[in-house]
Order: C-alpha cells, then structure tokens, then sequence
C-alpha cells in the first residue's frame, strides 16, 4: 500500500498526466465558461480544497480579471438561504466529492440556472453526477488520509483552466514545467528528514505568506495540524504584523513562505522583524541571501514565476511535516482524528 | 483615559447612538445601492474590520440574497491587477480609514464606475474621502489598540444596511434590541473576571464556531491572540471536526460560540466529541443544558436571534481576553506588537 511519502513522491506524474491528458477537457470547459460570460465565480470547497479554492481566487482574479467568491456552504443547507448568484458561474473543488453541504452549492447552482463545474478526484461521486461539468484531477487512489496529491493536482486543474480562459500559449508553456520543478524540489529535499529533527519537540508555531502563496501557508499549517497535532496558525504577512506577531518571543518558530515574486520584499521585512524578535526562523525560499539568515533553509528552484510558485512550494511543506510527524513516532498513515471522505451538512 | 475595559463597557450607549442617529444615512445609502442593482458585493477589510465582513458575508447572504466576496486587496496593489467588478457594489469597512490598500480597492471602484462605500470610525480619512458614500460608525475615540466598540459598531452598520435594504420593520425592531442585550451580558458577566483565573497558565487554545458567529469565532481568536500572545487558532466547526480536532488532547482548551439557531446542534455535537477526548471546554452560549456541561460557562441573553447573536457573543469573549491579559499581568491599553492605524500596501 502507498505511504504518505509515495504519494507525495508521485506528485510529478500526477501533474505530468494532467497536462497530458485532462487539457482537452479543460479547454472545452473552458469555452463554456466564456460563452456563459460570468461576471464572477463562486467556489464550494471545504478543508484542502478550500486551500485550492484561495489560490484560485487570486489565479482568476489576476490573470483572468475574474473576482471569485468563496462560497458560505451553511448558507445553502443548515439556513437554506441561499444567496442569488445571477451573472455567477458556480465551481466546487472536493477529491472525494461526497460532501453534501459543498453538492448543494452545485445544485442550487443548476436550480439558478448557471453553469456549474466540479473539481474533483470521484467522478462517479455526488458532486460530479450533480455538476453540468467535471474535470477529473487524476491523482489515482489517496491512500494517506492527509491530502497531498490531490492538492497539488488540483491546484494544477484551476491554473491550466486559467491559462485556457486567457488562451495564452507562452502561460501553457510555463505551467508545463510544473513537473519537473516538482521533481526538482523533492530531489533537493535530500537531507530535509534529518534536519527536521531541530523541530521534535516544537509545541506551537505560526505558518506566513502572502499573495498567490497565501494557499500555501494555509495547507502547510493544515497539514502540520493533520499530522502532528500542534497548534498551528496560518497567516497573511498583512494581517500577521499588525497584531499576531506579538507571539512571537525569543525561540518561537515561524515558517516563512517566500518564493521571489511581488510579495517578496514584504515577506523578507517580515523576516527582519522576527530576526530582531529572536524567533525560530524556518524558510522556503528561492532566494540565497534570505535562506542564508534562515534556522532552518528549504530551498525552493530558482526558475519559477509566482503564479505558479504554489504548486511547487508546498511540496516542500508536505515533506516537512510528514518528517515531523515520523521524528515525533506519529502514524503518518491514519492520523488520529481525520477522515478522508467529509460530510459535511 | 478610558481603559480597554471602558470601552468594552460603553458599547450599549455607541451601539443605541448608531440607532438614533445614523440611521437616516444608512438608509440613504441603501436606496443608492438598490438603484445601482448589484449582482453582488465586494468587501475590502483587515484584521477586526475583516472579521466584522465575514458576518456581512452571512448576513447579506442569508437575509438579502446578495452573495459577498471578500477582496484580496493585494491583487489591487502589490500586484497591480485588479478583477473587473462588474455588477458589483463595492464596500470597505476600516475603524482608522488609512491603509493604502483597502482605500485602493475603492479606487478602484470609482474608476469601475462602480458605487464604493466606505464604513469608518473616522470620517476624514483617506478612505472616507476616496468612496463615494460614508457611513460613520460613531464609536468615539477608541484609545485602546485592541479594537472593541468599533468591532460592534461596524457589525450594528452592516446590521442596519442589510436591515434597510429588505425595509423590515419587524427586523429593524430585532436590531433595537441590541444595545439591552449588550448591557444585558455586560451585567451578567460579574463573575468573569475571577473565573478567568483558572486559565491564567494556558499556553494555546482554539475557538470554534460556525454560521454567523464564524465571525465571533475569529474575533475573540484575534483578541486574544492581540492580548494575550498566546497562540489562538479559529475554526469553523466544519471544518475543526474534519482533521484539526486532533490537536485536542486531555486538557487541551477548546472554546465554543454556541448561540441558539441553526448551528446549535452541530455544535453541541462537537461538544460531546470534545468532552470524550477529554478536553477542557469554554462554553458562550443561552443553552443551560450545553453551560452545564463546560468548564467555564459564558451565559448568553436568551431572547437573541441567531442574525443578531454576533453583536452580543463577542462582548463576553472581549471580557475574557481582557480579563486574561489582567491575570497575566499584561498591558491592556498598549500590547506588544499592536499598532491601531494600519498601513499595508
């Protein structure tokens, strides 16, 4: 049976046959979304896929112009208020696709009379029979309970139906070497296991970033959370600084997410504050001058424009806290307290 | 100098004061937004004032049909590349009126030709002279860093607004309840000050909550991650039970915002699981059965219906991480790593 490690390894050819495969659907999908002409989206997500769902929200509203809306999924069951979405084309993103309360946002969607997509890695499940389109995420059979490929997979579905909305082949191009930028991470992860081990006995940590890989910050601290049960909290560098940051006391342990790109003069000031601080400073980064100041450095590979700096940049995350949780003699497999299929009402 | 506890302890008379006397206006602003037709909102907000429009997420949602997306100011500035906003009436909601980012949301607005309306405590600011429509919140100086009574006073405006745009008297009488219900907890909360002791050496603790009090949720979480420098992570019940619940092992502090409504049963629910994990457990609710049942019970007003119940639960929690910080032996009026004006770009 595939360990946690496995999957995270495969990750390369899971995006590779995304690329290879599911494009031509999401093309047509695509051009659906252009013919309904959506003023903007809503996206129904819960837990790792609602992580899925933030990086969309800056991805379309960036590159496509498109605001997105994350959807309120109690709304639409417990209140059954939902709101009218005129104008709205409607997504859910879920691996399982099982989960009612994210199954009625698509169909009340379809009651609304708009177009309705789902993302999932089930397309035999609830939410693909209830949805207008699927887009199958091919991530294969997740045996760990704690997500990893199908994150990665899906972050991969909403960046190339991105890249078909604004029909840019130079953007293809870029996202093509997704896979090998993967490759590369876990090759240069080599030595991460071993200094992990600084980590075995940390208690409580924050999780920062900003931006496109406000994503990543939110599934890394998710996935500290899944595995090790530490009190982890994500947040954005805007928000952290004016208040949270006061947590931080000498040896507090903060991860920095901070590839190059716009966010990045903002994450490395952060950095200068919690220096000054005396914190615990764990950073992936592409940048030499900001690892070098680092406890702990993951180098991120240098070639890789921000808007898909995500789906690379939290491989590494992935890895650290499968580390954590094997240094700390924690079940990897069947963490205590997840399940993988959720159903939420 | 009025104390943090002052002004916890004025917010019946700020929150009566918006009844009396700005209601004219919101009403006012209400008739320009029905005329401009919105498909629906875009909120731009940070820290306090973001969770103050994840409540008008609920409420616009649920009450008037308008789906709200909250805005990633970043797109507007770091990264210059704003969404269209199409049909969209454009909002932001900032105690001080002065970070570069949420008044670019606005400007952006106008050059949208879109109607931008600004909600502030300080009605010569930046952003007040940036949107097209003002509507004060009328909560005085507030010298303290932590943010309280502007916190109520901006969900009272949202409250009002959506009040006004379905023009339910019956609604509006809800809402005039408020301030008694406030001065109601207040007085209720006697007691608390020395119950808090019991926590006086808590290192980490979440707070759970779901529907409209997902707002409360992370509300009380800020305050006292802002006070208390202790590490404080929101969930929303949904969410917690599916993975991150794994944290709470024997003892560990968990606290429920736990109204009556539509949310109550899933929350009483995650109580039983928690108390079979034998964690410790916080409990703000009108449900005696379910106080019974917590380590510290918070009494909540009985006659408070769930749309309301976000403007009165938050003002024990505010006590609570006041009252903490006391015991703690912390500075109230000027924590560490708290600025009141926030400027992000």
């Amino acid at each position: 049976m595939a360990t946690l490690l496995d999957e995270i390894m495969e990750q390369p050819d899971v995006l590779q046959g995304l690329l290879d495969h599911e494009w031509p659907r999401i093309k047509q999908v695509a051009e659906r979304i252009k013919a309904a002409n959506p003023k903007y989206m809503v996206i129904a997500a819960r837990g790792t896929s609602d992580n899925a769902a933030t990086y969309a929200k800056y991805l379309f509203g960036a590159v496509n112009g498109l605001p997105v809306s994350l959807a309120t999924p109690s709304l639409f069951t417990l209140y059954n208020q939902p709101p009218r979405m005129d104008g709205a084309v409607v997504l859910a993103v879920s691996q399982a696709g099982m989960s009612p309360d994210i199954v009625s946002v698509i169909q009340e969607g379809n009651k609304q009379g708009l177009l309705t997509i789902a993302i999932t890695n089930n397309t035999d499940s609830d939410l693909a029979l209830a949805a207008n389109e699927v887009l199958d995420i091919r991530a294969n059979q997740e045996t760990s309970i704690a997500a990893t490929k199908s994150y990665t997979a899906s972050l991969m579905v909403l960046a190339l139906l991105s890249v078909a909305l604004s029909g840019s082949q130079k953007d293809f191009e870029t996202l093509a070497t997704v896979p090998n930028l993967v490759a590369e991470v876990l090759s240069s992860c080599g030595t991460l296991e071993q200094r992990t081990e600084r980590y075995r006995y940390m208690e409580q940590c924050v999780v920062v970033g900003r931006g496109y890989n406000y994503a990543t910050t939110l599934e890394m601290a998710l996935k500290l959370k899944e595995l090790n049960y530490i009190g982890t909290t994500p947040y954005s560098s805007a928000d952290f600084r004016h208040g949270p940051i006061a947590v931080v006391e000498e040896g507090f342990p903060s991860i920095l997410i901070a590839p190059h790109g716009k966010v990045f003069a903002d994450m490395a000031n952060l950095a200068d504050e919690l220096i000054a601080r005396r914190g615990e400073l764990l950073v992936l980064s592409n940048d030499a001058a900001l690892l070098k100041r680092a406890d702990l450095a993951i180098e991120l590979p240098a070639a890789m424009p921000e808007w898909i700096s995500p789906i690379v940049s939290i491989v590494p995350g992935q890895l650290f806290a499968r580390h954590l949780a094997k240094a700390r003699k924690l079940d990897t497999a069947q963490p205590r307290g997840l399940k993988k299929v959720t159903k939420t009402t």
